[in-house]
């Protein structure tokens, strides 16, 4: 199968999906009525299992495999000096993701969250392999300062790898919930370039400090995708008229990143084997939000996990019509770090719903006489 | 020891402490800046160990025993239809509490924290004895719509209980962070009635639904509140007169709970101790606000865990000068069940400070050579 086929066959599968899928959420629903607690009062902790039941079809939502993926690649743009870190940092970190010394594999080992990390383009990769997924696409992208971030043919592939990387894991062992995680210095930038040109935005209403630059290099990166989205507007007024998988391609090819690209795929994966994408921060969700132009379907399978202090991740959320993270932490890491937190909410959100008593189980009361108003002082 | 005594000498001991223990910050803060992360991204995560080694005076915060007690009583007020639930819920709710069946049982299972389930005074006692704490101070207070909640000796003894049941359970074993959860029908409108008198705003401004009434009870919930002020309006002016414990305890006698007097109790016997006090909704915010007058040193020891619906919530957390919440799931059920969500944020943080690699151990670089601007177009 060619790698256009690939998508297109993934989209046309998650266009007939039923979701949300009312019969589950219904029995989700009578059953949360049931439990020993007044109506609604878990909120977001009693709506989450009923997403989940939604998007899986099933009507007792359980997360026995919980994955979060976290594909790393290198930018050409780190050249214009945009981010706090020198590129080696990407290879590096990805050899300390692998060796369990990142926050994500804290927060993974306590959640019980699998782990797996992506090579889909490093500059300088790790010697270490392990349980390196090897899906290189090239030293990292072109610098987008200068020209397009890769070739039309290579987004392409991008995203279908991503597809088979999902498709491969999920096959091995079902996956019932996953989060979107990345590494890549540079790739603030990318991700704001491609939410203003998407957004149609000034670059500056969607540009943050990444991992922490300084003001003079804040303004320095705002020009930087000022200057990116100038050589590349003839390839963004293009990607504007197309539409489904090519749109996504086309804005992908232009601004993107290998890491975003992968993980566009993986969501588009995901959605078709009805597993619920939960989002981490700006760069994740700018790959949801190609997802999302591919197919707008692909919106009923997100989850955002918390509010990034980026001001691109609000924007991306909206366009995603997504309702409001349940973290406000002022977490700007990545690594799919505050996805962790918000799966380990939505596993304490099934189990509840599962281990919870009955008010007839517990034999409590359930609804108060009210006295009549009138006749009292 | 007379009550009154035990309550003074409890304030003396944490007005006397150091904290904020800047000693123990800056040792966190130290290697926080050293973990494989840019410098403040995992945000909260990063201060919430800071701030719990400057309770606990701890350069190495580490939660062993992680703790939430579960304070329940009943209200006379009850007797005004103020809630959606009949009194006998309380003594129910009890009952399922000890057998496991409630979301806090749950939650706590999961996170793997201690629940402390006191009987503070339930009209109607469940016949279950099993690991209640019996410290029952009568079959709920008096009706607030008609007079005080209960006389000053009793306010004065309700708070001094929730010391010594602090005392005992931390000298058995010592807590590393406590959370205060309750349970009463009718204990929103004593602590919107709470809110509103110490706050002098209008009821109208504090009351929330409470457990899930609807629009004609949530007017008689106002009213009721308003007639509980107009009917103890000496004694709260009498009490705004007042410092110091005397104030706390003059609050409580008028319009409040034998749960909120336990858990004001239980704050002031972990602060003593230096053990962090995590809030959970706004009978346990209350709690703490009521501790807060006996002591504003107490301020400094409270975590705040999620934003409840509950507009008094926000009131006091203000009065609290508490920090933002972590977590807005739209939860509104009490038990300690957002408490709980928090300790395990806490927990993790923890884990994260301890368990990281740092910059030099996993050999990644920490700075970025900054090309020149001038030069570049």
């Amino acid at each position: 199968m060619n790698s256009q086929q690939l998508i297109n066959d993934t989209i046309k599968t998650i266009v007939s999906l039923e979701v949300p899928h009312q019969q589950s959420i219904e029995v989700v629903a009578q059953r949360q009525s049931q439990l020993t607690k007044p109506r609604g009062a878990l909120g977001k902790l009693e709506t989450l299992p009923e997403f989940i039941a939604g998007v899986a079809a099933v009507p007792n939502p359980t997360l026995h495999r919980k994955t979060i993926v976290v594909a790393a690649a290198d930018h050409g743009v780190t050249e214009e000096g945009v981010s706090a870190y020198p590129k080696e940092v990407t290879g590096q970190m990805v050899k300390n993701f692998l060796q369990g010394g990142a926050a994500i594999n804290v927060l993974a080992h306590n959640f019980k969250i699998d782990v797996i990390v992506i090579d889909a383009g490093i500059s300088i990769p790790s010697p270490i392999q392990g349980s390196l997924v090897q899906s290189s696409l090239g030293k990292g992208t072109e610098n987008i300062a200068i020209g397009p971030a890769m070739s039309y043919d290579k987004a392409t592939e991008t995203i279908t790898r991503g597809i088979e990387i999902f498709n491969e894991a999920h096959s091995k062992n079902p996956i019932n919930i996953i989060g979107l995680g990345e590494m890549g210095i540079g790739n603030t930038t990318s991700a704001a370039a491609l939410i203003a040109a998407i957004s149609r935005r000034k670059p500056s209403t969607v540009v943050g400090l990444g991992t922490g630059i300084g003001a003079s290099q804040f303004d320095r990166k705002i020009t930087v995708i000022k200057r990116a989205l100038d050589v590349n507007t003839n390839a963004v007024k293009d990607a504007h008229q197309m539409s489904g998988p090519e749109k996504a391609i086309a804005f992908l090819a232009a601004l993107g990143g290998f890491e975003i690209g992968i993980l566009t795929g993986i969501a588009l994966g995901a959605a078709a084997k009805r597993v619920p994408i939960v989002i981490d921060g700006v760069i994740s969700g700018t790959a949801v939000l190609l997802a999302s132009l591919a197919t707008p379907y692909l919106k009923k399978f997100a989850i955002p996990s918390h509010m990034s202090p980026e001001p691109g991740h609000k924007v991306v959320l909206d366009m995603l019509d997504s309702r409001d993270p349940m973290l406000d932490l002022e977490m700007r890491l990545g690594e799919g770090s505050g996805a962790a937190l918000a799966i380990n909410l939505c596993d304490i959100a099934c189990q509840l719903l599962t281990d919870m008593a009955t008010f007839a189980e517990a034999a409590v009361s359930t609804t108060a006489p009210i006295p009549e108003i009138e006749g009292r002082k």
